[in-house]
């Protein structure tokens, strides 16, 4: 499998890009594409021991920056390292695509050269949301910050294809995120969505409010891009406060600071548990092609696995599965 | 001052609301109306020590539950204790109004017998939200689901009113809920709020995303009341989820069982820091009186603190100020 990596994707590109997918590469046997300038990125990985890798560069001049307007960068610049790798992914050279890139750029991207799956009206950023009980799948989270219920039922569908063949979890729940947990709440986008989940055929759970999400009552969550942009940051936010406080306040007791220090193997298991890098980045689903979007704050080890993410969705079979139940679902709509 | 509490209020009422009231005479030396069944709310009363407080009971022989649909149930209970409590504020009989029960049936109630403030175009639920620097004043967390741009300056006019009188903060920082801190982001309502509020004269200081409210960007964050919502009840979903995860890896580590507890007053300082219930209940701001909306799972120092928040609101003139900038801003527009 060759997965094709933006080299100049991540805010501190290109040592994470560059160490993930030497990591990648050696842990996960991938044959990776390194896409960037090539007197950027041929140096940094030099610095690694490449032996029995299968790790190859492609100069790509340009650089899209967190702070650019996607659309107007990725017209613009032709030659920026995650549209080359986009354009390899279209052409088939490659079986997957990671960039940790300003991700509006590369949902532009995506969409000039991959185009959207037959059907879907609008791809969907993800994330993968840690919970009481293991891990959700929440979408969109910024793809779409004004949407349709029809793009909510597709981004049902597209997510429990996921939840199913990625994360295996069989006859996974879907839940709406919504304002209260009893049927009838919602703003006008729930109300007019839920009908359309409850006749999908899909596991439809109703609700889920703000708390619901981390206690962990459905496999997938759907919500408008806005909405889930607002949540995944928040929950960074509350994390990054309480964990800080939980610091300082320690730090001002003699006393607490043994008592941290005893305490810091537990401490260090919370962090793993809750540590989004983990899952390196979330698929954007929709489109056609496998795209895997990091975090621009990535470290070489979410890099590491961002790939390792694009790996099992190629594995599983993904893409050719959404295909399938998107065609279908259309089809059930068109028999009505 | 006099202050009407809602005796049937909150999940274990009358306990919570009966001690609260309580508490609040003795401390804060208000006078105190209880309102609910007789039956259940003087014996309460009676396990008391009432020597020296000035409170009174009101038979009211119906509750609106929590499950109970608001606007139906306020229309068919009017003898229901949160009715009949504001039929006693908007006779004047007191001075402001607490209760920890339905809070879409305290908002139709509301509506129902004090109506809006000239001009307002919808009320707010509102809620003191903790950052690392404090606290920033949050609205809408539920009272609308879907806003229009003019609501949302209007949200902005009144927090700001809020910050400055009773939490004491002078020009109070104004920003807006967005997928995005960029000039530019954000679903269409916050494209169409941001002209409206930048020509408001209110310090607004843009965009706030998920994880700038935390991190204490503004005083005062607007938004619908599906996303703050949301906002609200993630928040504090996400700080339970952490709270028993570290719980739990604690107590399977001898060791950390150890400096859990010697990082005991740590632990404590944190969890005062972020607990809701020294502020146990957000106004109900639009509406023409003093209405303090506690949480449902309130306890006895909850409502005590809900009952200081409301003499705060009466103390500092609140309402007559959103009045009068709710007026002049109307006038501001039509002279344009």
């Amino acid at each position: 499998m060759k997965i094709v990596v933006d080299a100049m994707g991540s805010d501190r590109y290109p040592q994470p890009d560059v160490g993930g997918a030497v990591q990648a590469a050696r842990e996960y046997g991938v044959e990776i594409v390194l896409v960037g300038i090539k007197d950027v990125v041929e140096p940094e990985l030099a610095k690694h021991d490449l032996a029995g890798l299968c790790i190859s560069t492609v100069h790509a001049s340009q650089i899209i920056e967190m702070k650019e307007h996607p659309a107007a960068a990725v017209k613009s610049k032709k030659d920026a390292s995650m549209v080359v790798a986009m354009q390899m992914l279209k052409q088939g050279q490659v079986d997957a695509y990671v960039s940790a890139g300003n991700s509006g750029g590369v949902l532009a991207s995506a969409l000039l050269y991959l185009g959207r799956i037959r059907g879907v009206k609008r791809p969907a950023l993800c994330s993968i949301f840690p919970t009481r009980t293991g891990v959700c799948f929440l979408l969109d989270i910024g793809a779409n910050a004004d949407c349709k219920p029809e793009y909510l039922l597709q981004f049902a569908i597209m997510g429990s294809v996921y939840a199913e063949r990625v994360m295996g979890i069989a006859n996974p729940r879907v839940a709406i995120v919504s304002n209260g947990e009893e049927e009838g709440k919602g703003n006008a986008l729930v109300q007019e969505s839920v009908p359309l989940l409850k006749a999908s055929g899909l596991n439809f759970v109703g609700n889920a409010e703000g708390k619901d999400i981390p206690g962990g009552v459905a496999d997938v969550v759907v919500t408008d891009g806005f909405t889930g942009n607002v949540i995944v940051k928040l929950t960074e936010g509350v994390a990054g406060f309480l964990k800080d406080i939980i610091k300082t306040e320690i730090k001002r007791r003699p006393l607490a600071v043994v008592g941290g220090a005893l305490a810091k193997a537990a401490f260090d298991q919370v962090g793993k548990r809750t540590d989004w890098r983990e899952y390196g980045g979330g698929p954007l689903l929709g489109v056609d092609g496998v795209v895997i979007v990091g975090h621009g704050r990535s470290d070489a080890y979410a890099i590491k696995n961002a790939i390792r993410v694009a790996k099992e969705v190629v594995e599983q079979n993904t893409l050719p599965a959404i295909r399938e139940d998107i065609a279908r679902h259309l089809t059930s709509i068109s028999e009505e």
